[in-house]
C-alpha cells in the first residue's frame, strides 16, 4: 500500500497526507472467532488494507493487495455479491474480485451466523485446499466441470432475485465442497455432529413450509451461515433458540441486527423441533 | 429355491429330501447389530438362501437368488475376496457375484469391526443410494471415471496380498462413498464425530509406523471396519481400548477370534492416544 501511494504521490510530499516515511503501528481487534471458518482473515486483512488505502489518501481499488494477505480476502474488499475470478496469469495478478451486484441490489436478504464453537479448526483452510487440489479426484471434475456451470446459475439466480434457486444451490454447493474435504487424503472433516443438527433442522424447516426458507453454508469449519429473507428472520431464529436452547447467555443469544419476537404454532413446532441440544449453538450474529 | 429345486427335480419326489409341499416355518437371528450398517440383510438373505437350498438338496451356485432380497448379498455367498459385477442386462440377471480370491488366499488378513452404535441408520442404504444417483453430479463420476480404474487396481492388490496398496485405496476409496452421500441431495450423513476419530486414530498410528498398518472402511453407518494383519491385531486393539475405554464390559469388549495381549510403547501412546473417549466403542469383533 505505501509502495502505491509513493507511486501516486509522484515522490513529492503533500502536508494534507500522511508522511510514507512514518513507521506504523497496527493494533487489529476481532469480535467474532479466528480459525474457526468463519473467514475472519479475509474480513482482517481487507480491513487492513482498507485502513492503510484510507490513512495514505489512496482512492483506488485494492482487492489485488488484499489477495496478497489471504487469497479470499480479495472479495471482502466490496460490499453485495462478489465473484473471485481465478484469473489466467500464473503468478496470480490477475485473480481478482468482481462486483456482481451491489449491497443494494437483494435488500431482502439476511444472514445469520450460528456460532457453534471457538475452537480452532484441525486443518487450516489454505493447507486444506492444496492437499485437496493434490489427492481428490473428485475435486478435480468438480473445479473443471460442476463449478463453471453452477457459477453461471447462480448469477442468474441472484440477478433475480431467486431465493428458490439461490437457496437451493448454496446448500448443494457447500455440501459438495465438503464432500471433496472428505474425498481428500487423509481426509478433512469441517462439520461435525451438530452441523449435521442444523443441516437436518434447515431441511425440515424447508419441508414443513413446503418450499426453500433457509438455506446453509458451510464454509472451512462446523459454523452454520444461514441465508434467509428478513420475513423469516424472527420465525427461524425462534426455531433455533428451541432446538438449541441457549445455556446460560438467554439475553445475548442473539447478536447483530435487531429481531423482532414470533410465535410458533404447535403443528411448526412438532414437525421441526425434534431433539433439543441445550448450549450446542453459542450465539446467532443476525446480519446483512 | 422351490421352484429351482422343483426344476432340478424333474416333477419326482425323492424320499431322501424335503418334500416341496412342506410349508416352512423360518426363525432367523442375527447376533450383530441390524439396519446399522453393518450388511445385516445381506447376511441374513444369503443365509437364508443358503439353508434353503441345503434343505431342498440344491448344490448349485445361488448368488443370484439371494441379490433379489438384498442387492449386496449376492457377495455374501462366497468366502475370501469378491468382486459384484454390474452386469448389463435391464433386468438385472447378470448382475452377480463373482469369486476373485478364495478364503485361503490371504491367511494374515484380519478384520476388526468396532461397533460404535447400534442405533438405526437414519436412512436406509437402498433408499439412500437411489436418491445419490438421482442427485449427487459426484457420484456419476465416481461411477463412471473412478471406481473401473480402482477396481482394477483393487484386484492386483489382492492377487499380490500387497496391503500397503489395499489399505490405502479402501481408505480412499470408503472416504469417497461417503463424499458422494454428503454430495446427496438432501446430504446423507452415515459417518459421525466418533467415525470421524476412528479415522484419525488410524492415520496417527499408520504414521507412527511409517507405513499402513491398518486401514478402515465403513459402509452405511458410523461403524469402522478395519483391515489390518495378523501381527498387528494385538497392538491395535490395545490402542483402541486405551483410546474408547470400555465403559462396563470389559471382559466382552472384544469378541470373535482369540486376541493376545500387547505392550504399547510409551512413544505410541504419546503419538497415537490423543484423546481417550470413554465407553464410545460398545465392542470389537475380530475375524478372518
Amino acid at each position: 500500500v505505501r509502495r502505491l501511494a509513493r507511486k501516486r504521490r509522484g515522490g513529492g510530499e503533500d502536508a494534507a497526507t500522511l508522511s510514507l516515511s512514518y513507521k506504523i503501528h497496527i493494533a487489529s481487534e476481532n469480535n467474532f472467532p479466528t480459525a474457526a471458518g468463519l473467514a475472519s482473515s479475509a474480513a482482517g486483512y481487507a480491513c487492513l488494507v482498507s485502513a492503510l488505502a484510507r490513512l495514505y489518501g489512496l482512492e483506488e481499488e485494492l482487492s489485488e493487495v488484499a489477495r496478497r494477505g489471504s487469497g479470499s480476502a480479495c472479495r471482502s474488499m466490496f460490499g453485495g455479491f462478489v465473484q473471485w475470478q481465478r484469473g489466467e496469469r500464473p503468478d496470480g495478478t490477475d485473480s481478482l474480485a468482481l462486483q456482481v451486484a451491489p449491497e443494494t441490489h437483494w435488500p431482502e436478504l439476511r444472514v445469520l451466523v450460528l456460532v457453534v464453537s471457538g475452537e480452532k479448526k484441525p486443518v487450516g483452510s489454505t493447507v486444506g485446499m492444496q492437499t485437496s487440489v493434490e489427492t481428490s479426484p473428485l475435486l478435480k471434475h468438480r473445479a473443471e466441470v460442476v463449478v463453471p456451470e453452477r457459477l453461471a446459475q447462480m448469477m442468474r439466480h441472484i440477478q433475480e432475485r431467486d431465493f428458490e434457486g439461490f437457496g437451493q444451490l448454496a446448500m448443494r454447493d457447500s455440501n459438495q465442497f465438503h464432500a471433496t474435504c472428505l474425498d481428500t487424503f487423509p481426509p478433512i472433516f469441517y462439520l461435525t455432529d451438530l452441523s449435521r443438527q442444523i443441516i437436518a433442522l434447515a431441511h425440515r424447516y424447508n419441508a414443513h413450509h413446503g418450499h426453500t426458507k433457509v438455506a446453509y453454508t458451510f464454509d472451512a469449519g462446523p459454523n452454520a451461515v444461514i441465508f434467509t429473507l428478513a420475513d423469516t428472520v424472527a420465525e427461524f431464529v425462534e426455531v433455533v433458540r428451541r432446538s438449541f436452547p441457549p445455556a446460560t447467555n438467554g439475553d445475548q443469544f442473539v447478536r447483530g441486527l435487531p429481531v423482532g419476537s414470533a410465535m410458533l404454532s404447535q403443528e411448526l413446532v412438532a414437525a421441526v423441533v425434534t431433539e433439543p441440544v441445550p448450549g450446542a449453538v453459542q450465539y446467532i450474529l443476525h446480519t446483512k
